[in-house]
């Protein structure tokens, strides 16, 4: 039905996650409208961003130097490592603009039926950054999962012995969600977690 | 916040209509992820549509051809012409599947408010192409607007005094659409179109 070229840039659009046919096939109708300059900058993004962004040599996170602009920053507080286990967690924290310390990615979460095993996912770098600086608290920042816990776990337990403070993020009720659709677990948690109102 | 080549390939994602802040971030991040072959062809497709889409010499549908696949047709019924405002209309009309004429693109809506006049809309090359072939029928598809009503009145003018017959779209309750929320000049128009049931 379409000309093939449009065909291919639709197919190419869709093959994004999260992008369906109506927004593939809005987007390239929309690229038929753009002036070439505007096209050819976004062919050059693309480069760009395939050739230059990798993760920080200290930290993990995505970025187009050596060192991210976090691990380079003086402004930060140096005793605290945040633990995510993706880049774009970083940006979201940041985005919230609040936190102060710096981060550490790791490669993934621990996941035996995968395969996905605890000599995986780079903690050897995380414990000699730990071990290396005058690290005071590490907060593991994983996804409230049981590969997520399993992994908070395992990271606890490398650390032992080491003179700092491990904790996690509080589990509890999301801001604005539902009581009444919230799971068991995540009520339980909220409980055991509770705060005196002061 | 962000690396400064995944900023700006964000900003590129973000400039296409219906693409917001989150699904253009997540687009961006996914392009980390792809195959550099993936972002190539990806570039390749951009390329390939901006050098080689353009309208139908008789049609104005966007094509990669001269003449385009449906003008080109020996399948097609000749005697009757679709009139849209906008090519995206007549792949959704080929989406549907069974209209079987030809198709007129014209160039956009008189819209006096917006000093486009009925000269700036390609009506001549329309008339040009009624008046050389066996056409029989003329269908207005125009959007149910002010410009579009005043357009469809304009083409059926300049029509006059040509054995065709010109007719438009049913106007009516779209299909699934809860009554309670049609505007009154949607109702007035689908009571005016009554049908008989038989």
């Amino acid at each position: 039905m379409y000309p093939d070229s449009l065909k291919n840039l639709i197919e190419s659009f869709q093959s994004f996650p999260g992008i369906g046919e109506k927004t593939a096939e809005r987007m390239a109708f929309s690229i038929i409208g753009f002036d070439d300059e505007k096209v050819e900058l976004l062919q050059e993004n693309l480069e760009n961003v395939k050739k230059s962004i990798h993760p920080c040599k200290i930290c993990n996170t995505l970025t187009d130097e050596d060192i991210c602009s976090i691990c380079n920053s003086d402004l930060r507080d140096k005793s605290t490592i945040l633990i995510v286990e993706d880049s774009k967690l970083v940006f979201l924290f940041e985005k919230m603009g609040t936190y102060k310390g710096l981060y550490h990615v790791i490669e993934g979460l621990i996941s035996p039926l995968d395969d996905i095993n605890p000599e995986d996912i780079g903690l050897d770098k995380l414990l000699d950054r730990v071990k290396k600086n005058q690290i005071k608290e590490v907060i593991l920042a994983l996804k409230p999962s049981v590969e997520g816990e399993i992994t908070s776990l395992y990271i606890k337990k490398v650390l032992e012995g080491i003179d700092i403070v491990v904790t996690r993020l509080a589990s509890g009720v999301p801001i604005g969600a539902d009581m009444e659709y919230m799971d068991s677990l995540t009520l339980e948690r909220a409980l055991e977690d509770r705060k005196v109102i002061s």
